[in-house]
């Protein structure tokens, strides 16, 4: 489900359409629990604390979206039924790694969890794929493609 | 402003407790405003398309939380009043990076903006900061150290 950015609200922007998908707290923490390997709509809501219904309608969008795609119950033992990662939603590893390294410096007391890269603690460094090399804010430029739009917003020339 | 993590809903989380934070799509946009250079409520608003009440809502929850800082108006010509990155802030720049790559690759018909390295197309790759390997998914894991929680959840026991 793409979007002309053209039609979004402000500056159209690939951030922005990302953000009508997935900008929302539930979403994500949804997203996270199915990561884990949390498959059913129980175990997401006690894993998240998500109020039910509210819950309910993040996985609905998450779905409509082609984030996850809700395997039917039905087979014996249940297995393999709920929600599952579609390529969209493995490809938001990047997206909850960074959230999650963020996080563990700025919003917790003592980071609860521990990521592992094979047999060593693992942050996250961000590389360009083009040259190899560590990204430092200043080397990265971005251009607007959209007409009428600058850097700095709308122009009116 | 950090948050003990086991007094959130749910998962004990630092991306839980980063969604506190940021997960909100006016949030996220409004940051984005400020790394491009728009300092004033108005510009911020505009190129974000919005609505002035919930953006200036979340604005309060970003400078409470120290993720922008609000510089006092009153220099001759402005200069330098308005909202501004602290270092918090300026670490968010991995997250908006891999929404931006994302949502190029699975929200929009076409992307309406590029970024660049120097001076070639910029994609970002993720790797180890301690052994450099490029990170596949199935090589990161995760470990609860919060007392009662597993991977899979609450554990009773």
């Amino acid at each position: 489900m793409r979007r002309d950015p053209t039609t979004l609200p402000g500056r159209p922007c690939s951030l922005a359409a990302a953000l009508e998908v997935v900008g929302d707290r539930w979403a994500l923490l949804a997203v996270r629990e199915v990561m884990f390997g949390n498959h059913q709509f129980s175990q997401i809501a006690r894993n998240t604390g998500a109020p039910r219904d509210r819950l309910a309608a993040r996985l609905k969008t998450l779905v409509e979206a082609g984030v996850l795609e809700r395997r039917p119950a039905g087979q014996p033992g249940r297995f393999g039924d709920g929600y599952h990662l579609t390529d969209a939603g493995r490809e938001l590893s990047p997206v909850m790694r960074a959230l999650l390294t963020w996080g563990d410096r700025w919003a917790v007391t003592a980071p609860p969890m521990r990521m592992r890269h094979h047999d060593h603690p693992f942050t996250p460094r961000t590389v360009c794929d083009t040259c190899g090399e560590p990204v430092r804010d200043g080397d990265v430029t971005r251009e607007m493609l959209a007409p009428q739009w600058t850097m700095e917003g709308h122009s009116d020339g």
